[in-house]
């Protein structure tokens, strides 16, 4: 219940049940997707370009600029599960949160 | 004449002319085309992840592979760039090439 | 007084005083100096490759090494500071060290 | 000979010969070193910050930085190989130095 109330208060939450879920604020989501739709529009973009046998130099400026943006998708996300689940479950004494969140940074960290 | 004659038995070539092109044989096109695609799909799997509020460290892992795949396709493109536009141009003693290349390989290695 | 029991306990912690300080165990500090004992060989080495005019690729080798083994250590601290500051500043109520966490993540990842 | 004569000219060369060396200029050699001067001192204060128990997050940013110098000293030795090892090489029809190349910059790219 209290988790309930909590969650009114804070749309960015956490449910750590049996079917984890993460809740985004709408405008959090609506950042989300359309980062990854402008990304999904630029790797559109390169196999036109690789189609068209465009210099690989130019091509591969643009999956730099798209590494780049992922990049920034990933940082968001990463920032919106700390400020919320892993806050959240820490609040809860489960720290098994950190070994979890370790994994994921060094997988993000290559 | 040796320069035709040379691109006629390599698919994979260079034009450094008034349009700069890359020609890459149909097999490396299809090689990346796919991975391309894949990587299209993977992006468009994350926004629905999204929106059904996967938890946060699931889409972090997926956009980490997404990063290992488009990585993929930048060193494939690279290896393709070196064999074929760098040694031509170089071969043909335009050294310019190079300075270009680092900038590239500056970006992709932020 | 549940906090000091607690640091009693825990050897690796963090002091967010006036002075904020950290807690490492000795055998965490002496993982992390011998580390970097080792990489400081390691650039020393470097240095006597480079005024021996050894083949710049192998030189470069050395250098892709000595990126793994630092970014080894960030990785170890990254994961004591988690286990020990982020966890005890969350649990105080002090979510400020997530805003800095991400900082440093963010200056780690590139 | 005519190596030689280039060799003369050209400061910053590579030899391919049965012991493969790079020529460094004395101002690119003393360019790197001096670098690598600084980060070994770095490093040597990053072993001074954890044995004073320095707050992590501040070790963490000596850390980044220290990564972001060595990433310098790659990129400048990268450069220099290029402009002399890897079109020397390629101007004597020598191309296996592309596939050696590659492995590097994957390596660095990691």
């Amino acid at each position: 219940m209290e988790q309930l109330d909590k969650q009114q208060l804070n749309e960015d939450s956490c449910h750590t049940g049996s079917d984890r879920k993460s809740h985004h604020s709408d405008k959090t989501k609506s950042n989300l997707v359309s980062r990854l739709n402008r990304i999904e529009g630029q790797i559109r973009g390169v196999k036109g370009l690789i189609e068209k046998d465009t210099y690989c130099d130019d091509v591969l400026n643009q999956i730099a600029a798209i590494q780049s943006a992922l990049n920034g998708v990933g940082k968001l996300l990463l920032e919106h599960h700390m400020n919320s689940c892993v806050i959240e479950r820490i609040q809860e004494g489960d720290n098994e949160v950190i070994k979890e969140l370790m994994i994921t940074i060094n997988k993000l960290m290559k």
